[in-house]
């Protein structure tokens, strides 16, 4: 049983801000394309087109990140993803970003499975197709 | 006749970078915001439903800009947005920005008139309603 | 005694997603410019540079941010920073996010004050100048 | 004779906006991306600091872009970057980007050798050690 996906992620200029460091908003972006890439790991995809208009896709309900060292222009993150839990309709992650073994941050993200209309959002079971390949990633 | 429109936009420490000035990548959003902003105080929208799904959109065309000297953290840019020209399906702007009467860059944007659909973006004669109050701003 | 600050904040087009409501990720940016649009309005500020050549800045420990309902390109977002707490080093806000009434996002953020050099960032306590300031805003 | 660099890069999620493609902003930040992955190629940085306090950088003077079709989400764009000049103190490219031979979109940007101090920047011409490198890219 696979228990975390790890990616890399190399810190660009845009990235950096005034004080010489990472801008720390990066680290939400990066935990919501850590999970991007994980899903896809499995053949699954964030944005799912379904017949008649609708679309399947995974909003965030709450992020957190606490921030221990700073990341600098260069610097190759290691991006841990650990699936803490699956509800019914939502999955819980964390996040733990080092470089070389230095702690940088540590986060946590919910997102919740969602159809995707015009007329808004609306939370759904988590569907079978995704449920199937991300159970193998807890101990559920 | 009105020949520009002018707005001010106050740096922001996550537009630094580690140079310690506005990363450049700014300047092109400040422009397309300077449009929109230019569009609301005519009472139009970049962004207009149609009945039947479509959506009047004004996606970019091209974006240029040339860099004259830094802007930093809390600076007040003066943005002066002018309509060069309105074509069939364009508009085509020249963007001026500039701190307490010192130049710091000078940017053209030409957006095209067009209806999204999930089909994709389909260029379109500028609307009516668009052209006879965007007409003012220039002498054609 | 003033208890909180508000402002108000108006989405951007480029702020949006293909989900067509605002990237989660700036929510934590807006929670950091009313922070420094705070201090503005004690006539304080978040950078600034010492005798000597440090720093003092007031760098993220960390931020955390449940989202309750979406936002649209165009809306008018009212922004409620609250200073919870006022610590030997830190400051730790809730900043509440609606639209005319309607709960958007609720977030938390914790900074520190620290001297700022090449050789890296240190935290100190909280200088004079900004605990006069700021003490106001707490029961403490 | 090398004559460009080839790199790819992913659409990211908060990369697109609520037309459904990718912000024309990011297209910027891309072409800068691609310079310093080249430099990085070559054993060069875009951010050297010097004995004595300075920095050597490479900030952007001007940067346009035309976009010819739509970018989205998960595609994988070819980025191809030319660098056209080699001047005194100046760098000019151009950058192609493509999905799977499609054409998106096609800039141009010049940068310029400078050295960074808390002073400001000052533009230099170009040190020898990024010369003898970046000439054999061009027919120069």
């Amino acid at each position: 049983m696979a228990s975390f996906f790890e990616t890399t992620r190399r810190v660009e200029f845009c990235e950096t801000d005034m004080a010489g460091i990472v801008h720390f908003s990066n680290f939400y972006k990066w935990m919501e394309q850590a999970e991007h890439e994980f899903f896809r790991s499995l053949g699954l995809t964030i944005v799912n087109p379904q017949e008649g208009g609708a679309t399947i896709g995974w909003p965030r309900v709450s992020a957190g990140c606490r921030f221990e060292s700073p990341a600098r222009y260069g610097d190759v993150l290691t991006v841990k993803l650990m699936l803490q839990r699956i509800g019914v309709k939502s999955l819980t992650y964390d996040v733990h970003f080092s470089i070389d073994g230095r702690p940088v941050a540590k986060g946590t993200m919910k997102t919740v499975s969602c159809t995707v209309t015009e007329q808004g959002l609306t939370s759904i079971p988590i569907p079978d197709e995704y449920l199937n390949q991300l159970s193998e990633y807890t101990g559920d």
